[in-house]
């Protein structure tokens, strides 16, 4: 059983580490949470204890272990092993993730950014199973993506091609998180839905909707609303939903894709409605012969996408080095 | 010399056929009229003349010949060699081009649309050579692209990608050929800037222009007015590069591209100015990590893009297809 390799997700609130066999399937996962407050270091310590406790839960030992494949949140750029910045992660600055988790395991390491790892687990393990082309979409705070072409994880010329949530549907819309207007991100991500609908509320608008925080809003709280058809909350996914759809038109004009998958934090609020709203959307905004026969699918790999991406990585890479 | 191939460029105005060595270089042209209205057989026999005569011209026999290529406007099927519709060949509907040329000449026939082959040449002759990861943007009534991923054409799963005309810039933007709103080629496009310039002409605005026909319009009308300092040419084309520097970040955050290659009909008119100005943009748009050492470049090979790049096609597809 030295066939395993060990993959970290390391997220805003948690990191999971988990050991992962050739077959895709998981022997042995942990979780610590992540507490970015305590600065890198601890964070990069306690992803190295993630790995190492998952190993030993495994009953392996590190040198069995070929590899050690990480998702993190970016920008960062993946064969210097560094994380430049991230929303997520205060105060990071061109950490040295790869090198420190690579001393801490003595294993080799290969790191990219979470979407980019999410959506090769849903090409290599999930939905996308034999599909040459696709994208994933994962809507959270934020929105990521990544795009496989020719079953290769796409990354061009700097390393951050799969930047999907920057992808814009108006040019003069509202002001994005990354200083630009009207990004996809900044039009139908789970936080902007979540703030609208919080809003509206405050406005006067009827809904169940009580909570007044949006950051504290649950995902099941909207998929609830949805299913009691609440006007104000459909209104307002149903408005998100059709800007993706849009983004994924955009999206499709340059790449084609055979499939486009989608999740994050809003999948268990994305019902057959919403994923009909922007299959619609997408194809009203797109050329028939480019969208006619596209698959819109849900991720479903749900919160193991992480850690089964970063595995998938690692063995991609490992695979890559070791021919000639 | 039996290592030479065809290229066919077909324009809504004008036939080009020529017949080009393995270096790339034209051993003999030929021109011929369009004249469209005449119908798809008239005008596939006369792209056949094209292609015989150069070779004659070329003192080559077409057994000489390895194989023709031929860009065409589209959208088209490339493997079944069919164009679909054009907007620029009215009444073509399913036309079996490549059977056609290929009885015609007794060589296999290699086809794809006009913008993805002047890609090809610029990336295998022109001012991309050695670039692994591009986009070519050409502005001329409408506004087709080409995709170069790793050094291939980038067909994706519907052969359509590419279609960077019709990624979305304003969600809410006027209407576009293809039916949608706010798509690029509705906003940047060589026609529509000489329909706006025509209008606020109408209107009033002073101009050195005092053509009223946009369609008349000739771009060196629009260099010259620009070198003339002409404000309203100049806020018209100003306007125009900065939606096409937004619709070139998006393509970017998708699939980060290390040059940019722009042309078509509005080439002569693409002054450093302006090229600037699509720069900047696009720059102003973009995640920096994404776009800061993107190249911004005008094409280099002109009217002989759309003759190379078939070639350089036919010499792929043969390459291709005898590779084991």
């Amino acid at each position: 059983v030295n066939d395993c390799v060990v993959g970290i997700d390391l997220g805003g609130t948690k990191i999971m580490g988990a050991v992962v066999d050739p077959q895709g399937h998981i022997r042995h996962r942990v979780f610590k949470l992540t507490a970015a407050q305590e600065g890198p270091k601890a964070v990069l310590d306690r992803m190295a204890e993630a790995a190492c406790e998952a190993v030993r839960g495994a009953g392996l030992k590190l040198n069995d272990i070929l590899a050690v494949g990480i998702g993190s949140p970016g920008p960062l750029d993946p064969d210097a092993g560094v994380v430049v910045f991230s929303p997520n992660l205060p105060g990071w600055d061109h950490v040295r993730m790869k090198d420190h988790i690579q001393e801490a395991t003595g294993r080799p390491v290969f790191m990219d950014n979470d979407c980019n790892v999410a959506t090769l687990a849903e090409h290599a393990l999930g939905v996308g199973r034999g599909i040459s082309d696709l994208i994933g979409l994962f809507l959270g705070t934020g929105i990521g993506g990544g795009v496989i072409i020719a079953n290769r994880l796409h990354r061009g010329f700097s390393k951050q091609g799969g930047e999907l949530g920057h992808v814009v549907v108006d040019v003069n819309g509202p002001k994005c998180g990354c200083g630009q207007r009207g990004c996809v991100e900044a039009l139908a991500s789970r936080q902007v839905i979540c703030r609208r609908i919080v809003e509206a509320v405050r406005q006067g608008r009827r809904s169940v909707v009580t909570e007044t925080d949006p950051k504290k809003m649950r995902t099941s709280l909207l998929a609830q609303a949805l299913a009691q058809n609440d006007d104000l909350v459909r209104e307002v996914m149903t408005e998100a939903m059709e800007y993706l759809g849009v983004a994924v038109a955009s999206i499709a004009h340059v790449v084609s894709p055979e499939m486009v998958i989608l999740g994050g934090g809003i999948l268990e609020a994305l019902t057959d409605e919403m994923l009909g709203v922007v299959e619609d959307s997408a194809r009203k905004r797109a050329l028939p012969l480019v969208m006619d026969h596209v698959k819109f699918v849900r991720s479903q790999l749900g919160e193991d996408a992480g850690v089964l991406g970063a595995a998938v990585l690692a063995r991609q890479a490992l695979a890559c080095s070791l021919s000639p």
